[in-house]
């Protein structure tokens, strides 16, 4: 048989049977085998590493949750699910999947409240200034592109950058709670477990697994379902590079060891489709802190090439996909700062000409550039890329100097976005659509809702959201 | 069992069994069932249509060959394999398949040869002055970018386009032949048979296929496997909205009717990986005649973005995925022609700024954009983009104008690159790289050579030499 799958007529017996088994113990793990048991489900999770936690907790522990939540409210901001469903479908690629996007907006609000009943503290104080985790405890910030051009003339902007209360360990934090109350929900936690292969009757429909613990082979059966939940594949050099070659220019894979796919890759041994699978979440933090949104961001032509101020997810994956890795951000002597994430300067000069010469720019090229950038930043325009009025400053104050943004020389964060192909109930569906029976799946192993088109906090959103809908389906498949 | 598949056990009988099956006769199907034929295997050829011939008889018939073929020869280039293989590795993608690469440029003489013995005529007649097809009968034509920046200083360029010779019909001739070639060979030829499911032992081996014809199912095995050769997915909207939605934007799709995925949904089935369901090959022939690169090729901010006298496949690409199909190709009088492929002009003035303002562009921009072009082009320079000195004429004779190159205004003609993996004896691969054994895949079912980064012509060629590839080892499985 195919690697990765097991036939069931070659398994004599199963060393243990449940309802409901979870394959991978991170935030989307966690949240099927919470909500499966919260359905009845006797529900074993697998998890291969010696502790739960997975990628999440190494993570910023940002959650993109909106519509109006709670969080928000007490933070002062209005939202609404059709605001959020809006912004979404604008930013989330060139077809981002409808019915998932309408399905997570709408359900937001409530699933913020089911996180704080999992024990996850967030403060109702909103941080200004940042991108992302925040320096202390407050617990709402821009994680995204929402307040920026062109997003902020399609759809009402609000900050929905949900964030644990632990400065810089808001991720652990969330994966302390959540594993805390997998614990404490009565699933089996097995770690130390690694499937090996799905289990898999005549018929196609997947009824248990094969793990590998402490040198055994263990076969477990589950009558409802199993489900995936077992990350991406950054960390998977061959499925990389097959794939997804763009990412290995990033310096930074974001994921733990498990990171390497074999979750996607037992699906597809199951007969699942993917998606996606060249696209990956992809940060430059390079205007932070926010006053380096002054500068400009130029490309090896010299040419401006997106709005300064558009969140780094959306500045890395423009940089690395559309420019191929090289960028420079440009600033004068008048906005000239240290930046949070350290970068090396590529250049200084004294003069815009001079600038340009060093970096090796096409002769004339910048000059023009800044020119132009400077004659409507004086009149707080910026009728090509609409930065916003905040940060639009000329840039005419020597010496002039750049931060080096290419992949080469500075810190591009990446982990991939691709995955199973599932629908809104976290099933994971085979090339014709129709979902494989038995089969579920959620979080990075899967194809989420950003497919690209990043915000931060989009991963723990859809893998909580949809693993807790996997859950209570695979759990309603064991009772049927 | 699942969508697709059919158990063997569930098989009272095979209605007919032949060495290799060949689903799908367009060039890379013709191709395997002449190559396993040649190596004594008996084959039964499967093509839904009522004829063959599929997309290869719709497209323009040019095959990318090279290394130094006699066609190059007589035409008095000079090329060589290691020169061929420099460009194919710089020009198609981040990373491609260096093995298939190679074979493909070391094999390249020796696979014109064999065209020509299937009765193939090509006439040894360079023709300059066109990308693609030429109006006459003329056998060599340019059909990349290997004489452009930066691929001109990468490897020493040589015309790869070898084209079939019958003007504006040189694909339906050289399917005509290949289909001759392959009947006169004695291979079954099995018109209106429609594969639904591949059959599969229990241990995964693929051993023949379930077809329906003429409103009946029947039931062929295959010794030494099945070989899918059934194209790609550019006319199946479900698919291309998931995998490649991009390539809905393009007003052309260049496919027959057969071109809907069916053939990678069976591979997948069966347990097949895929690659780059993303890519696809991109056209935006505006630079037709030749003379029209001398204009400028802007995005909606006013800027160049690529030398526009690179091969109008590489400025699809670009135009579609870096810039959003929001382009524009602006000429002054002196450069100004009637474009091969009917297009809009988007608007004139009697000066840059006037077609700025005409053009909705951001104040400045065109003008700037303008003013340092012509500066470098007086010298005959273009440090920005490196566009060759022929095309480099200051455009600064008025009036100015401007034709379409939006998705909404101009011809983009596409179809998808993204298929089966495959290794390079045409074997399909599954997720974790091993060949499913019975399973082979050629031409547009398949990740071929470019993904993306097309040229023309690598479709006939990457689907007729792994296709023979993938008869030759099909038909040697069966007599092992």
């Amino acid at each position: 048989m195919r690697s990765g799958i097991r036939r069931r007529a070659e398994l004599s017996r199963f060393d243990e049977e449940c309802d409901v088994i979870v394959v991978g113990l991170g935030a989307a793990g966690a949240s099927a085998a919470i909500e499966a048991r919260a359905h009845g489900a006797e529900v074993v999770v697998l998890e291969r590493a010696a502790a739960g936690g997975g990628t999440s907790a190494m993570s910023g522990g940002v959650v993109y949750l909106g519509g109006g939540t709670a969080l928000q409210r007490a933070c002062g901001f209005d939202d609404d699910p059709e605001e959020m469903f809006r912004y979404l479908m604008a930013s989330c690629g060139e077809a981002p999947d409808e019915a998932k996007v309408r399905d997570y907006c709408e359900g937001s609000p409530a699933h913020y409240e089911w996180l704080v009943e999992q024990g996850v503290p967030f403060n109702p104080v909103f941080h200004h200034g940042c991108s992302g985790e925040p320096p202390n405890e407050d617990g709402l910030v821009w994680s995204g592109s929402e307040n920026v051009w062109p997003f902020d003339g399609i759809a009402k902007p609000a900050p929905r950058g949900h964030v644990p209360a632990r400065p810089h360990q808001a991720g652990p934090l969330l994966m302390e709670k959540l594993v805390s109350a997998t614990e404490a929900c009565g699933a089996g936690i097995r770690t130390g477990h690694r499937v090996l292969e799905l289990v898999l009757e005549d018929d196609g429909r997947v009824v248990g697994c094969v793990a590998r613990a402490f040198g055994e082979e263990r076969a477990l059966a589950a009558r409802g379902g199993v489900v995936l939940t077992t990350g991406g594949f950054i960390n998977d050099d061959a499925m990389l590079e097959a794939h997804a070659p763009w990412l290995r220019r990033c310096s930074f894979r974001v994921g733990a060891e498990g990171d390497d796919g074999s979750g996607i890759r037992l699906g597809m041994a199951a007969g699942a489709d993917t998606l996606h699978m060249e696209a990956g979440s992809v940060s430059l933090p390079v205007t932070q802190p926010w006053g380096l949104k002054r500068g400009i961001l130029i490309n090896a032509q010299g040419q401006r090439f997106i709005n300064e101020d558009a969140y780094y997810g959306r500045l890395g994956e423009h940089a690395l996909l559309r420019q191929e890795g090289r960028a420079w951000l440009v600033l004068d002597d008048g906005c000239f700062e240290r930046v949070t994430y350290p970068r090396d300067v590529a250049a200084v000069g004294e003069s815009p000409a001079e600038l340009e010469q060093e970096l090796g720019l096409p002769p004339g090229s910048l000059v023009a550039t800044l020119a132009l950038y400077n004659e409507h930043a004086r009149k707080q325009q910026d009728p090509a890329f609409h930065k916003g009025p905040d940060y639009l400053t000329p840039l005419e104050t020597p010496p002039f100097g750049a931060y080096d943004c290419t992949t080469e020389g500075s810190l591009y964060a990446a982990f991939t976005l691709g995955g199973l192909r599932t629908d809104p109930f976290g099933r994971v569906l085979d090339p014709a659509g129709a979902p494989i029976p038995g089969l579920f799946g959620a979080g990075r192993a899967t194809s989420g809702l950003a497919v690209p088109g990043y915000s931060s906090g989009l991963s723990l959103g859809d893998g909580t959201f949809f693993g807790r809908r996997a859950g209570k389906v695979a759990a309603a498949e064991a009772s049927s």
